[in-house]
């Protein structure tokens, strides 16, 4: 096997069992510790969360200081807010909760509305804190939508296959969005346990071509399997013995976002198939047009295979 | 002809009559199937819908979530709207949804206002929904007007005609807006029907030069026309039979944006006018200032040419 | 002198006197004609545009909304606005005016109000305009002060002087700002009018140092004046003959912004200093800082120098 | 020592003693002078300003504008703003003051609310100063959240020790945050002060490796200490005898800002420990799932260590 020389930003310290490095999501198998309060990033928590706790963070906190000043104007003597109810307590409370959200929202209809100098003072700095509250939940949401997000499909398997006139690997990726991807670049390398150390070693894979212009269609990205490879003359039994993973970085530049995305993905030695070749995603119809289905991205066909030995 | 060895994102597989390949507003001929709704992206079809679609979203989004509170304010007692109308019952609905209306977009003249406490606490969700809603809107418009999008327009033909001492493939481009433009970059392929299989091939086209550093006036993209040129040799009908189409693709920087633009076009073989040249799209006027025409992009006059052959 | 064999983007086929090409401001001396309206982006305009444009744009656009839905109020029947005195006319239109900014702006006091369906439907369509048109001008406001903007101050004069063992062209830059720059890259090269036919004529110009990490001092750029130099050899009297031009482009990357900025400028012969050069533009206080003077960039002092004849 | 020829953008000029070039914090130890008003950017200030002084801004912005129009209002006629008391004369500034309040936020309960034509116009040019007003802080308030910030910790100590089969200089880096970085690239520089002139000099130092692809976990940077690195030969007493100062530029993507973003560190000669290597920051638990420790960053143990004498 070639000399596995090239660090990618994982370890090579490491030698025990370990899951797979990257997860079918493309996040990392890693977990963070001992990182401080300091170091938390709450607008990266509110742009990561799920919609549901996002809407949950903006309904909590709307609750949370409505109630706050709610209190506040409780606190005051009777009459300060016009139209309040004074009794039973908890309806006063409530007419309060109610003038204080007619006040965060700005929308004031006025049926409350603050009579004493200390109300309107307190009502004046309860509106420019909700209008600066939405202005930060307008910034967290227009975050949110606009934040580019490449949807690369990957083909389910890598197959291992003759390409011309030598053996390969090969997978296949598909833009699984309309907007338009250009000038996208792979790059690979494989993960492997070597020596009686168990040690990571990590080698990179040369790929027949890097960087395509146009992604319209799907782009099938191959590893010639010739003398440099790291798989020439490896069965399936051997790549699973060094528990082999393929690393994979997809670049492109969004046309849509103006901004470039990037994808992560990794085959692992039972995701390969030997002997196997990529089925066309597309056909054309009889406008001469093409039709692509996304969906087959990963359909391929067994194709006779001899695995060359080294 | 050159080795046609180079994929550029789009297909070699496919063997029968096709369209062309990038249509004349940049898109791709390939529609897609197979996309499940996961992979829709909202932000993506607002951000491109045309201008009337897009506010008749945010039209019809307004109109259904009032609707929708006017009917649970319609479903409360009577009474809980203060100054809302009774009967008859459309007129009571009306008045419901003119309420909900003054909440949503936090006008509340006060005219209609909430008294009970569950029309209050109603009032108070939806003002939150008309904020949220509102800032979303806000976002997209943001995301709308200030997406990048260069016009470069492109001259009508494509050009073969003398270039210095060797015969050259010319097309010509300009910044159809005033923003600045700087570091262009270039770059094209030709696209071809080979062979009895029909199979595509795809050929990169060496530039005369792939990069400028400004770009005020026109630039004139040359490709020499020498040995190692898949156009050496060829003539018209050359070009027709394999169906010839030249790919382009261009980059550069918006310094109006900061951001990166692209253009995407391509000439067919009915579109190379062979022994022309372009003339030149701007002039000087009395004070020494450079007076550009942009519709003059691609004004050509013929010149006499006699096509090398092979 | 050198092959002047390199097209930056200008023009090479212009023969009579012409302007500088890039002027104090960095914009080029062209003048656009032919551009359709369809091409006019409105977003560029008002993000290009002075303040005070700005502002009057986002008036009058206020005024005029204001003004028509105040017509159409106007044109309602009497009593159909609560709170709107009928006579005189114009103090009814007033009214009307008022009214319809109390809805734009979403303030809605509710002394003025709308109370017949017609005028109710009206007001939430006004309430909406406004939202959205609010939304365009925040928009509009954050593209405007989130622009990018280096401010790289160009010293003066470039100065011809000995550097090292070889004559050099030199000018100097500073950052005029306090945030940040990194990476930046200088590229430079030489319009001059060349030979009977007044042709203008591009050659680059190899700089001593390309690229620098850091740029919170100074930097003098050099280019020098040796064998494979267009100036080599030269007089003054020589670059005034051929009316020569540097062209300069700075590019670097802003830290605060996080996006790449550029900057362009212009030294016209009558502009280089033959025999002079650069003193510092900051000193080193008690305490071992350094302290910079910006405008400073320019200050130069004259040395002995006897320009090499080719 | 090679031949100190690279400058990175700071000085070689100055020769006294001087502080540390790059501070902890990553920024330049240069006191700017000299830049006029014009260059001052206030949305840079803004976005910079800590958050207290931003809402300091914000409330105090506020407060004026609010004081000014109360003003304007407390110079009409008695009676021309509805619900204002008209004694004593600071209750009735208080109440201008108030109505003021109502109408920039747009609150608008409408217990005070303009009649007169004067009163009306002025506060329909109130609302729409404090809608352009709030935009304004909304677009700011996102300028500073969505900042692409990377926080890379750096070990406290640079590292000179046996690497492989030589020597070499190592610093390890992490990131502090859970956003994803990828394509990390380092670069590093030896500052000195060299010869009788005490003048500063620039080597570039040579990575072993100066790109990774993912960094999930720590990166050790490791520069080689052979015979073209400056540091060969070199003792701790030299480096403190030249104030040896490593300069550092880190760069990478940052995949949820979609930005590129960068940090700067650097060490000297008192924070470099000779013979110690880094100990493992993270850990595998039953799990096979890795765990990192960012606090561990810096951890080292020494081991025996001859540094090698040119």
């Amino acid at each position: 096997m070639a000399q596995p020389s090239f660090d990618p930003g994982l370890t090579q310290q490491y030698t025990g069992n370990l899951r797979r490095a990257i997860n079918k999501d493309g996040s990392f198998n890693v977990e963070r510790r001992g990182a401080s309060w300091r170091q938390f990033h709450p607008y990266l928590h509110l742009i990561n969360a799920s919609w549901p706790a996002f809407f949950g963070y903006v309904l909590a906190g709307y609750l949370v200081v409505n109630a706050v000043f709610a209190l506040i104007y409780f606190a005051l003597p009777a009459g300060e807010i016009q139209g309040a109810r004074q009794a039973p307590y908890w309806q006063a409370f409530l007419d309060d909760f109610f003038f204080s959200a007619h006040t965060l929202t700005t929308v004031g209809y006025g049926n409350l509305a603050p009579v004493s100098n200390t109300a309107n003072f307190i009502a004046a700095c309860e509106a420019i804190v909700g209008l600066m509250g939405f202005a930060l939940a307008t910034g967290l949401l227009f975050g949110r939508v606009s934040k580019p997000s490449a949807r690369i499909g990957f083909s389910q398997n890598a197959l291992i296959a003759p390409y011309q006139d030598k053996t390969s690997l090969q997978f296949r990726i598909v833009n699984l969005r309309s907007n338009v991807l250009i000038e996208l670049q792979a790059s690979a390398m494989l993960m492997t346990v070597e020596g009686p150390a168990h040690a990571r070693a990590y080698t990179p894979l040369a790929l027949e071509r890097e960087r395509i212009y146009f992604f319209p269609l799907t782009w099938t990205v191959v590893h010639p399997i010739d003398e440099s490879s790291p798989f020439y003359g490896k069965s399936a039994a051997d790549l699973e013995r060094v528990q082999a993973e393929v690393l994979i970085l997809i670049k492109g530049f969004d046309d849509t976002f103006s901004q470039t995305v990037n994808a992560r993905y990794s085959y692992r030695y039972d995701e390969m198939i030997w002997g196997a070749r990529f089925k066309p995603a597309f056909r054309v119809d009889g406008d001469g047009r093409m039709i692509l289905d996304v969906n087959r991205v990963g359909d391929f066909q067994p194709v006779p295979f001899q695995a060359r030995q080294a």
